[in-house]
């Protein structure tokens, strides 16, 4: 069997090859393509994709997961690996392979339409398309077969284990808890100064100011690098190549700022996943939503935190001196601005999570066919009055907003909700291990709490469940009942109620 | 046919669509990488580079070759390809496979002993290697077989149809012109200042005016892009993604920007080919030599040139204002400085060719099994000695000074040589076609010159062989007379005699 085993992780390298390979080439086509060079580089990503899927579905690779099935008492790491590789082996080839290259035809094609769509606001655009693009995920659910709930099937994709029936309960919980927070800060008398942030800051500064604390994070720049691209994103080539991008605007400080410090928490992440973990497949982040959950530790947790700017607060100063008059109180409070809006990416701590539960509540019943795609727009108007109290002047700035349904995503977003639970629950064990642990952010001292995620959660890669980990860190099931007290907390003292 | 036409062609783009994801590795590796991750992509390029070689000496690939090689009468573009493909599949699959990655091992572990062995400029931790890759390359010969000289069958792999009979002829009588000129310049009283290229300019600056003249080239950005690297190197992912690098030097002005010039020449030939050629493997340069025509021919024979400086120069002086007492003659007399060196890469135009016959002359000895390994650094002081006058203090900078043979390749330095005569004979040509081309390049319309230059040579990629290009072009065979005149006008003029 040890012999087996080093063939079957053999095999598997080849495909973690061919995913870094296409890795590199998606970076370089947002980072750095020329224009006219796009056309091309498509066809190849098409060419590699097609050998990938090749690995993944061949008889080799059914003939390693047959075989590893039949053992007992694998240990941890195998077991897993054999469990992900049956699982994606299976999910690829239920799908004939006719109907998933329409879709993937599909969905390129989708993209476009969206993309104008959007610039025009104009859904009926995107409609036809859309439509498409969900029936053909209501036939991959047959395909695949579904338990309680068509939309679970979906969800298992991004997040494994999470269930509607899980979502209703906690995402039910978390809404009434943001929806009555909100209530309370509206009739707060503080009112935040959040215009110091955009009056105007060079490229330059935003970049060394954004460096100078991903270097204090810890990000590894031997073993990644920074760049700019429309859109943030991290993306792993290997444990030791792990870039991140940023987008700076010069009348917004915030956005490349934070938009860094999410980045880098994502890429420390797949920067401490250890070298054994290669040839098996599991040597990344385990789902979407414990990334989104280091991402937004570092991002929110510990970047939006009072004890975080008490250290960079005098260095930020430094770099931007229009700030030399502005207490750090006022500082923090105006970062901390709440104000409920129309778009999800500029929305701030609290009420993005809603913006979350929007989706998620839509997807739910758009998949289960209790809406239908003509409805979006009304539904989601409705929705964004009801629990933000504003309302899309058109479909851009409302439901055409985001990009993920033009790709199929159905059943992603929830993973940006769920890394706030799952952050702050991790906070709460955190507290109890690292007792110190506020004392030492304001000191300048971010070694404690990446070693402890390291340690905790990176290290595992993705050997145990979302689930299973949740379970083994913290001793409890995901709940929300860490975040609505981090919640309550934090406006609470902000906004003096 | 025309649908198995149509077969062979989608399989050929395979191979092309993987050449190209490698050629994005490299270019990475060489751009942009992190330290840390040079290991694992080495490990990726290896895969890549097998499985490409899976493809490329497949029976699939046999098939085709063998079925298009019986039929008569093809056109010339497929029969090109047939030839092409058959030559590349017979020289893979005649070296046994487990020399071949005995081979591949060797020549990694050379280059790591050749950087050790410069570093410390000691030949002799050079030299087992060395030996281990010239044996491989006589035994490969062997496989290969030759006709008339051992070494022809090295020239052909960079040069196809060149041979060591026709360089004997012309690289002898370039040799003999080159040294008398020299001794002329030598005795001259024209004595050029060159240290006004090495005060001190900034990167900025380096960068805007290399920008500005590979803009007039007529390099395409959106095409393209230039990076900075360690060596500059151009390299084609396809016809509209074509990058080239150059390298900084503030106490070098020369340096950065000939080295810009150079590669814009090389891209603009990559750029060109037209995408006709696609799925024939014939969509690029033919040969190293036709190669370096383009881009010497940009370099020196435009770059370097009084024309293009009556143009440039003001624009130049606005750049570096260092210059504004320098009068063009003086500026241009200092940019052509004939000074014997002992480092190829930093020769002079005139010079430059000696350093390539003295190792064309070293290794054809060597490949002969005239001279061993173990003669190296004495053969070649003596010959720097004859040619330059110039003796190596070590071998750090005499036979140590070029990663090439660390790699095997043989037969490839004479390319570098033939460019400056297939330049130059292109140019006798040129001459007779655009009766006012200095006139043109006076007036900074570097256009008339490009679509030459594309007409002539670039839109054929591959197609004829560089001595069907060159006697189609010029009706004359490759020969060592306009270089010569060429050089003679040039020199007489500068130094006076």
């Amino acid at each position: 069997m040890e012999e087996k085993l080093l063939e079957f992780k053999e095999y598997l390298k080849r495909i973690e090859y061919m995913n870094s390979t296409t890795s590199v080439l998606y970076w370089d086509m947002r980072v750095g393509i020329p224009n006219k060079a796009i056309l091309y580089r498509g066809e190849v990503l098409g060419y590699l994709s097609g050998e990938t899927y090749k690995l993944q579905t061949s008889d080799t690779m059914k003939g390693f997961i047959e075989y590893f099935s039949s053992i007992k008492n694998l240990d941890k790491v195998t077991e897993s690996m054999v469990k992900n590789a049956k699982k994606d082996y299976d999910q690829t080839k239920k799908i004939p392979e006719k109907r998933y290259v329409e879709y993937t035809v599909l969905v390129s094609r989708a993209e476009a339409a969206w993309e104008e769509a959007k610039s025009k606001s104009d859904f009926n655009i995107f409609k036809p398309f859309l439509k498409q693009v969900v029936d053909f995920n209501k036939e991959f659910i047959d395909y695949w077969g579904y338990t309680d709930n068509k939309y679970d099937t979906l969800l298992d994709i991004y997040e494994p284990g999470i269930t509607v029936a899980k979502l209703d309960k906690v995402f039910g919980g978390l809404r009434d808890a943001i929806v009555e927070l909100l209530g309370k800060i509206q009739k707060s008398e503080v009112k935040p100064d959040s215009s110091i942030f955009t009056t105007g800051f060079s490229k330059e500064k935003q970049e060394a100011f954004g460096l100078f604390v991903l270097n204090k994070m810890e990000y590894d720049f031997q073993a990644g690098r920074l760049d700019e691209s429309v859109h943030p994103f991290t993306i792993e080539f290997c444990n030791t190549d792990v870039r991140i991008t940023t987008h700076y605007h010069e009348n917004d400080l915030k956005s490349a700022l934070f938009g860094s410090i999410h980045e880098g928490g994502h890429a420390i992440y797949e920067q401490d996943i250890p070298d054994s973990l290669q040839g098996t497949m599991l040597g990344h982040g385990v789902s979407m939503g414990i990334h989104e959950s280091q991402s937004r530790f570092y991002e929110n947790i510990l970047g939006r935190s009072k004890s975080f700017w008490e250290y960079f607060y005098p260095e930020f100063k430094k770099t931007f001196p229009e700030f030399k008059d502005i207490s750090l109180d006022d500082f923090y409070i105006a970062m901390n601005e709440v104000l409920p809006s129309l778009i999800r990416i500029e929305a701030d701590e609290l009420t993005y999570s809603l913006h979350i539960i929007i989706r998620y509540e839509i997807e739910k019943e758009l998949i289960n066919g209790e809406i239908e795609v003509d409805d979006l727009p009304k539904v989601w108007n409705a929705k964004y009055k009801e629990y933000l109290g504003v309302e899309p002047k058109d479909d851009g700035e409302g439901v055409l907003q985001d990009m993920h349904w033009s790709g199929g995503s159905f059943g992603y977003f929830p993973s940006y909700a769920l890394g706030n639970l799952y952050g702050a629950q991790f906070l709460g064990k955190i507290l109890k291990d690292i007792p110190d642990f506020y004392k030492e952010i304001e000191s300048g001292n971010l070694s404690s709490i990446h070693a402890w995620l390291k340690e905790n959660i990176h290290k595992h890669g993705a050997v145990y469940t979302p689930s299973e980990l949740i379970k083994m860190v913290t001793g409890e099931e995901l709940n929300e009942k860490y975040f609505i007290e981090y919640l309550n907390k934090k406006y609470s003292d902000i906004y003096k109620f």
